[in-house]
């Protein structure tokens, strides 16, 4: 795998400058590497975008693969593929919004990163969950613009405003009230999903997380899977150079059958200390609405709320 | 994780020198480094011994920690590992059987590869599903003896005394109708749980199955799982390098929302397709009674039914 453009990390240090704010605007290309959206749902994402920035509101374009369907998918991996790229390599966008999780991510990320061209590297990218495995690949590809976050799809959860308009507060304003507290410019940070983690190792989309502190969330897993993910996680030789494990929130957890006997924060101090990594208690992210920005990487500069 | 024995695959090159024979009879050990065990099923799984070999029963010892209970597992690590130890380093036992699959063996994996001594390279090690994470670590260190098949608990399934039998005339008589028709002399072969296989990726239990053709299984996943779990497997540069993939069987698959779209075989068709990997076809094995003998490694030596 190798990609036609590797981001120049020494370009771009300060994220306001990948904003090229055209008429005071920034503008946001969203896209569905995984699950499909339905319209409605970019109605009220954009009608969120006016009442939460009357005066200047981002223009957000839902890319129109968003709402195809193939199987589980929006749209099949060439469609997924050519939507990411059309908005990664299109130079009037400022940012790279995810729509939704689900699955797929993963399937097209080889294709993603062998045709990303030089505006792909002034761009965010923003997402979680699924999204991991395609932001993993962009930071393992050198681009530093991937960021842990909030997605369109977290407006259909109960009081789901409060999600968007912080991802909102982060790619138009770069507020850093929006911030996962560890994260600062002088802490290299990741945050993923365990088990979307979990299925890159071992594969030429793991990053290097040499020194970084590690935020990990899951969903709808059972304990013994959100231990047999840790125990995965430990055990490679790579992420053993983490600085640090933080933990999120496990949600949704259905029952053991028989009771684990452990809980969540129980089973990552376990994998923590049979590996030697240093355990940082809890992180400020989860499959929920105080979900909280966590750049890939060091914080590059931002502006606090105008 | 540095083995304290590391088997030379000189020395046995045949199973049945593996195999003590005293007064005729086979002695099994029997241990549990998952789940555990109800008594009554090492019950009848002796009664089913004695009805299958009336004249020379094998002697079947269950080891006591396949009754203990600690949360999830059958017992905890260190419980679980000693067992494992104690009938491994024993040389009056001829095989190392698992009693039952669940989730526990990849958590006492390195602690048993540091433990085994001599008398653990002589051995045959049966199990499969979760137990594959134990076969892969043994493989991986150098043992010889690690197969895939049926366990004691699958007589639980309706007529799995069929899979039982199948089991006890391969660790009895070596019997060469036991064997996944894909497995001889001269074909390296393995068998795992694609969601078991996967979380061994990237780790240090990851067995080197270059020129092997690798058998893949999985229950109760969903198809998407199914999907990611080859995506990851597919795209580890070591799993590259196999002979071929046969798809085994795919049970209990729950519904995905909305339909996935590819059957499990489509979904492998797909990955072979993108990796360069050469799909094969079926394999005969599966969470199911009819769940064939697949050796780690060539088939050695073995007898005919007498």
């Amino acid at each position: 795998m190798t990609a036609r453009y590797k981001a120049d990390t020494a370009v771009t240090s300060d994220w306001k400058t990948k904003r090229i704010m055209r008429d005071g605007k920034v503008r946001i290309g969203v896209v569905a590497p995984a699950s499909r959206l339905e319209p409605v749902l970019a109605d009220k994402v954009r009608q969120l975008a006016r009442a939460h920035y009357p005066d200047r509101p981002p223009d957000i374009q839902f890319h129109p693969q968003c709402f195809l369907s193939s199987g589980h998918f929006a749209g099949d991996d060439e469609a997924r593929a050519a939507a990411f790229l059309e908005v990664a390599n299109d130079a009037s966008f400022d940012a790279l919004w995810i729509g939704r999780g689900g699955y797929g991510s993963g399937r097209i990320a080889e294709r993603v990163m062998a045709g990303l061209t030089e505006p792909a590297g002034k761009k965010i990218y923003l997402g979680y969950s699924d999204a991991g495995a395609l932001l993993g690949a962009l930071y393992k590809h050198g681009f530093d613009g991937a960021v842990h976050g909030p997605m369109p799809a977290d407006i259909n959860r109960e009081s789901g405003e409060v999600a968007v308009a912080r991802a909102l507060s982060f790619l138009v304003d770069g507020a850093t009230d929006t911030l996962e507290p560890t994260v600062s410019p002088s802490t290299k940070t990741a945050a993923f999903n365990m088990a979307v983690f979990s299925q890159l190792l071992g594969t030429p989309l793991q990053p290097d997380l040499t020194g970084h502190i590690l935020m990990l969330e899951d969903v709808s897993e059972h304990m013994y899977r959100i231990d047999r993910a840790m125990f995965h996680i430990t055990s490679n030789p790579a992420v053993r150079k983490v600085a640090g494990i933080k933990l999120g929130r496990c949600s949704e957890i259905p029952p053991n059958d028989p009771d684990f006997g452990q809980s969540e924060e129980e089973v990552v101090r376990h994998w923590c200390g049979v590996s030697g990594i240093r355990y940082l208690g809890r992180a400020d992210i989860g499959h929920d609405i105080d979900n909280k920005i966590v750049p890939f990487g060091r914080l590059r500069t931002l502006h606090n709320n105008p």
